[in-house]
């Protein structure tokens, strides 16, 4: 079965090998995402997400660094010759951060936002697009084509675990459902196992299994020190876990 | 228990009697709801719904009147002498359309759209809040709390129905989250039995459920030849059936 | 709609008014039991329902009385003149409680335990079938063609809370499902506020909302001293609520 | 991680390399069951499964060959010199069939069956431990114990997905879910990509992402013309199906 590419500067979703994207939850500030930075260029991941925009359950707590944060993401990606993804939350910033962003990730919690979606579609970035928390694949593929009906955008889209009453994981990784949606679609689609499980200790089996199924790629949460990240320490690993994921990931990090 | 209370001019969400909003899904021309405008006036209920800009699945399916419905809505309401809650869609609508709206409706697709939340609590106009497909009472409280944080907005929470596994019903009305909410926020709840069911036979046993309950009141899919309704037919009521539900309700719906 | 009668001694499900049951979860003496039927009888329920045999999830965990408990339970309730419910887990015990019981209660663990169902509907005395924690309303209504088809058992059904990502309750009552089944199925069907909660404070408005809609009844957990049960506490009311109760459902437990 | 071992005749769970177990859902005739048998020997499988008594939603449904259809499957097993595992689901049978079978399933309407469990751990013969459609982990590891706690039955545990929103999937597979319970009991755990999705373009990719996980195994409908399959058509495979799976699943199916 043939995928369809999507380029993010010099990386391919869709065609062998698969994609690793990996960063902090949140960009703690310019020293911190130039560090974070660094190590994920050592640890050979394809390219590095972080969050400025922080959609957060209440508001009182921290929104993120916004747009000095994305600037500050944009200068460190550069930094390491990587490319970048991050989240937008506004139609007020689509056109304000189109030139600083190499790829714009909606998150499941504006998978409806079908009025961002279309803005999205009109500026023709490349766009990361989550799962909502409980969307079927029809409605998961139904917002991916807000996006791609002006045939300006393309679309990554990325399974980050579903509702259930299941509650020893944060969500419940519907790993068929990525599949399924692939399969349909044509589009590359990866897993978040992060959001997924919110466990480290899961974060490499769930790779592992998304990869041996021919998932496009995962992203991952990693961060210098986990337990002091200001946002979703729970499920972040460091990067010594970070280089096991890596190399035990070898055979669909490759091309054959 | 007393509930603080929300006004849309003369109604009062949160003292006795309850409320109850009713109209079609969508507003499908002037002369349309200019006639439903009428039925619900003579048929006794509080206030009027209608949708304007719909957010729907597919960027393919009809998309609402936009503007100029919601210029016949509020043409419509003032002719009838009823106020008139109405869904917004886009942060850049806000602006548009305060002088027009009595009071906004955020849809489940948007609670936790948090930049509109954001806009809608500077605003200042009442918002009628429903939860997300999947929201927690938390996320559902703490939604509500993007729009009063400002101490401008006052909410009315909205129950829909939730997702499960559950297939006979189009979602799985959350009673008891619905009369927790309120106990906890001091604000007004009111439950959607037309979304949370999909059935017309149970839009009127739910009602009265709810309002046994002590839920401060419904709203309700009503359009003269519901089969024909251009959107959620499978749902929508008629007027004969809003009678009868007016009637039975009746305890609930005067004062004592 | 005229809905089946299921007559258990006295009382008579499926008629105007509808049925109260209500007692502890389980069976702590025979003290307690003769105890907690006079205020039963003296509160004015129905029925009394406890337990002999408790499926704990744990098998470290107190598993009931038993056979005693079950005997405790029949002379408590010819104490007071009124019947009694009480759940059989085994098929081996199906014969040896036949001419102890009034009613058979088979749980929500035990709705897909097709041999137990069967060796009941041979049995031919009524039977109260829980719902599975997340059994569709097919599966339930066919659980209850096991008991029936042999044309001599008779079901009242008894919705008690599904599974859902819900985790404020203990469960998601699917009012909702409990009318569609009793519309569909013609028999009886009443809720259990007290699994399907898992809180003392829904008790009251989630008896009054099912009875509102036309279900034929409630099942309670009440205890002298809730806090001190040895099963089930944070859902189990006292006498002082019980009473509230009662005195609030008074419009629906009254034959007009 | 060390998984402790479950020996059935030649086939040990719980070491590399991990196990298929393959089948029909239901004898359909001695004939049937031979044929099947010498097919899956060639295809290299490891165990035979297959149905004699069926749990059926509807009492008129076809309900297995019982005693007569396990019987045929002793026979069948015993020609290709293969260990097999079939359903039973009364408390009746365990003392008839003990001598027939090599590990008794008890499926996921029977997990709750407490009583049955019960049997089962004084029978002594290994159990394959199937999740119930909503079972939380504990409730499942519990389950199990129920078997282990007499010190005489070995547990496999099976997870064949949960129920959820999902639709376009049967069940929704729970890899994370087995993956933590193998990891916390230090049982085997497998899985049944059939069941879990219902589909047969997904048994491979699901499979093929469990062993990579460190899974103990499979379990996997097969039939010779699976769209005349008496029982599960839509997720049967055929044996061209199979030989592609064993092919693929080599690298986790040999040992190292």
């Amino acid at each position: 079965m043939t995928i369809n590419s999507v380029s993010v500067k010099q990386v391919t979703f869709g065609k062998q090998p698969a994609i690793v994207i990996a960063g902090p939850c949140s960009i703690e500030s310019e020293e911190h995402i130039f560090k974070e930075a660094q190590a994920l260029k050592a640890a050979g991941v394809d390219m590095i997400r972080a969050g400025a925009y922080k959609p957060r359950t209440s508001p009182h707590a921290f929104q993120g660094l916004g747009f000095e944060g994305v600037k500050y993401l944009r200068a460190a990606a550069d930094s390491v010759h990587l490319p970048m993804v991050t989240e937008v939350l506004s139609e007020y910033d689509v056109e304000k951060l189109i030139d600083l962003v190499d790829m714009f990730q909606v998150g499941s919690r504006n998978m409806y936002n079908y009025q961002l979606l279309k803005l999205l579609g009109q500026a023709g970035k490349p766009v990361l697009l989550k799962r909502g928390f409980s969307a079927t694949l029809k409605e998961w593929e139904m917002a991916g084509q807000y996006l791609m009906s002006e045939g300006k955008a393309s679309v990554v889209y990325c399974e980050r675990g579903i509702r259930s009453f299941q509650d020893e994981t944060r969500n419940t990784l519907d790993l068929a459902g990525a599949i399924l949606l692939q399969a349909k679609t044509k589009q590359p689609v990866i897993i978040d196992p992060s959001h997924a499980s919110g466990r480290r200790d899961l974060i490499l089996p769930l790779s592992k299994a998304a990869l041996a199924a021919n998932i496009s790629g995962v992203m991952i949460e990693v961060h210098h020190n986990p337990d002091q990240a200001w946002t979703d320490a729970a499920q972040t690993i460091d990067y010594s876990l970070l280089d096991q994921l890596m190399k035990e990931c070898q055979p669909w990090l490759t091309s054959n």
